[in-house]
């Protein structure tokens, strides 16, 4: 079954099959499509970069990938953090940038149909012309496609209360490893007709198959500007309590960030905001019709938390100022060194056992962490920042994040909320999912990709 | 590796395999658990029915029924309207409706963890102790189990605003046909480590496993009690109008339901409630902080569509007799004659369109149909109603209900919204998921039961 050496004179093969594709060799401009956002790890050199134009070329791509044994790894904007996207030697890559038509706004069933390269900021910015969200907002929403959002079910600040990728996804197209091309799904709400295989997909980065449109689910904008409210706490206990405080009154909040006071000092030391003295901060933003009062019993909660200081906000542009400091926590981590941004969920109850877990790990192996976490869903984003003089992860940083991993798991909790496990977290996958658990996703694998062709070393 | 008919002394080792489970051979009690609700559809003869008391009971059972090729039909109470849990012959019908522990209510991380057999409203008026809900809502509530919920992604009134079964299972346990023991998910509202299993197994007809319990997330209580406003409309056009506009409002009911002509009529003449001159009824509800608001303007949207008269009330009591009409609906149509209970989804946009060719259908094979409709998501319910001497369907709904299901179709819509598709749908299931759909599904059900096991005649 196994061909010889792929040469130019398959590539060039490639190269007729996809005249409407752009096919690039170049091994200056293929080394621009080997990474994504995780630089620090070693990627391999792939053959060349191929990017369809619509998906007949992904078809006839498959297709010569699987007659030539070619593995290939699909990637959108490269702004994942899991190495997803990390390119293997011999590879071809797959790059879906330029497939972003957004194909239709469909108002009356609040439904977005989009081709996988289409940024993920423009199909809000067209949902938001027709009066109505697209609701997931990773932190490169202006940069991220809605491919590498699917195949990552990315998250964001909102979905804490508007959910993830996969609760926006109503079907797929996506191109099997042999070319054939699947449609999940429609543009019912409901459906119950056969497997899920929409929401197989979602999330299955880019290992089951190659997302090429997507059908995506509109909400309603909120009624109102957000009322933002940030409370200084003296403690990570005391603002984890005030989380669960939250959480346990029911107020839905749009968004509830936590920043530790690693993070807090590391803004402050760039722009001098005067927060050094905090131990933790909360950000909750509302956006309901009721948001003052909700706002109002945030406020109370806080205080009665533990609060240092509670500060309310109804006003757009004041609101904008309080959370910009979220805004400003990864451009702040990214000046101190090399970062290497963790994803980890617990339950929101085990929010403040899993800091601490952070903050002993850091210290037992003397690797620099600055934390911030979608709290209201339990989803911690601590960040190792170190020095690389080789381009790689030191070890000590590995000990340590091996120790967060852990840690999530003892605590019902999971190595990634949102960014995927792409190649990072691969070695712990199987103690997440368990011998069973490994076993199935993997049958289900071989099943769809039987050549193990669909980006390598990612999925199971 | 076929073995012989399996007789006696096997069903004695299966005897001995779970001493804490009952097994039941005698004809006559074997009898009562051969059908769901659709008993038009015909049943076989299984060999015998087993009640297991715990997951240990579930792996012994699917070891010896892999160890004899024994097809295993699972069951809960047996509300299901798709024939998912028709008995085939020589099966051995799994009933988990003994295995009822709510094993944990977790207020903190609003989750509930239950096993298969827990009727929906006990694990709702569990959550509610804890000042939470579960929010799926079928019909069945009283009497279905979360296991049968689970299998068919079952939805209800409230999932307009609060979503189906999938959206509400953060996790499940199930047993694979070989016994394995798979656990998926967890208490985490974010997880994207691996494939999303959980996903693939609701609504999966107890075809790939036995779903033995699931983790549950719970809502918090609505605000207030619902406000609920009925609409009467001269025609289905209008009706469907409205609610066209009560979703482009962006008002988030939750409830919009809509009764069709034939629907009242058969309502009217048993409990004269003066409706026979309404050609379409629209009842919402919100239970929002601002329902009230909300109420009026949904009043305002309904008399704009051409409503004849509209009723508002913010009375528990007058909101609870207003929705009684749409309770009334299956029992009037039950007294009609023998019912098959449908279950189409389209866009919202073609809610008039596919009530149309409901009715076209009817006329043209002179078939009574009442219909009902989850008119907020598009999913409706349109119900043969037939006089059947022997115990079967009559060619001519047969005739009508293809084109109903066609009809769907032809408007992207879907085969089945929430009740699965059963034994029932399945010669349209095809026509839905496309040859790759089809073929990929069955991958899976291959990957994941080789020897066909689970479920026969189910699923794909």
């Amino acid at each position: 079954m196994e061909t010889g050496p792929v040469g130019d004179v398959e590539l060039r093969e490639l190269g007729h099959l996809v005249p409407g594709a752009r096919l690039v060799t170049d091994p200056d401009i293929v080394a621009g499509f080997v990474h994504d956002q995780v630089t620090v790890l070693p990627a391999g050199r792939p053959l060349a970069v191929v990017m369809p134009s619509r998906t007949e070329d992904v078809v006839a791509v498959m297709q010569w990938a699987t007659r030539h044994r070619v593995p290939v790894v699909p990637r959108g904007a490269g702004t994942g953090l899991a190495g997803g996207a990390t390119a293997i030697d011999n590879a071809l890559v797959v790059c879906l940038s330029g497939m972003t038509a957004i194909r239709e706004i469909d108002p009356a069933n609040r439904v977005a149909v989009v081709e996988a390269g289409a940024i993920t900021a423009d199909v809000d910015r067209a949902a938001r012309e027709a009066g109505l969200m697209y609701a997931p907002d990773p932190s490169s929403v202006e940069l991220s496609t809605i491919g590498g959002n699917v195949a990552t079910n990315a998250g964001g600040l909102r979905c804490v209360k508007y959910g993830v990728t996969r609760d926006s996804v109503l079907g797929i197209e996506a191109v099997l490893a042999d070319g054939r091309v699947l449609s999940t799904g429609g543009r019912t709400i409901k459906n119950v007709a056969g497997y899920d295989l929409t929401g197989l997909f979602v999330g299955s980065e880019g290992t089951l198959g190659i997302v090429t449109s997507a059908t995506l689910r509109l909400l309603p904008l909120p009624p109102r500007d957000p009322v933002t409210v940030v409370g200084g706490f003296p403690s990570l206990v005391t603002a984890a309590g005030a989380v669960s405080s939250v959480v346990a009154a029911g107020l839905r909040p749009s968004l509830l960030e936590l920043l530790d006071h690693a993070m807090l000092r590391a803004i402050d030391d760039w722009k001098h905001l005067g927060l050094s003295g905090t131990e933790a901060m909360l950000i909750a933003q509302f956006d309901d019709v009721d948001a003052d009062a909700r706002a109002e019993r945030v406020d109370a909660l806080f205080t009665a938390a533990g609060a240092d200081d509670v500060a309310v906000s109804t006003d757009p542009d004041e609101s904008a100022q309080l959370l910009e400091v979220r805004r400003l926590a990864y451009p702040a981590a990214e000046r101190l060194g090399r970062c290497l941004v963790e994803d980890v969920g617990v339950p929101v109850s085990r929010l403040a056992d899993m800091v601490a877990r952070i903050e002993r790990a850091a210290d037992r192996h003397d690797v620099r962490v600055v934390t911030v976490a979608h709290a209201g869903d339990g989803n911690l984003h601590p960040t190792f920042v170190f020095d690389s003089p080789d381009g790689t992860v030191p070890h000590a940083v590995w000990q340590a994040a091996d120790e967060v991993f852990r840690g999530a798991l003892e605590l019902d909790g999971t190595l990634t909320g949102e960014h995927g496990v792409g190649l990072l977290k691969q070695r712990w996958l199987p103690d997440q999912l368990g011998p069973v658990g490994t076993a199935v996703s993997r049958a289900i694998k071989d099943a769809l990709d039987p050549l193990g062709l669909l980006n390598p070393g990612r999925g199971i």
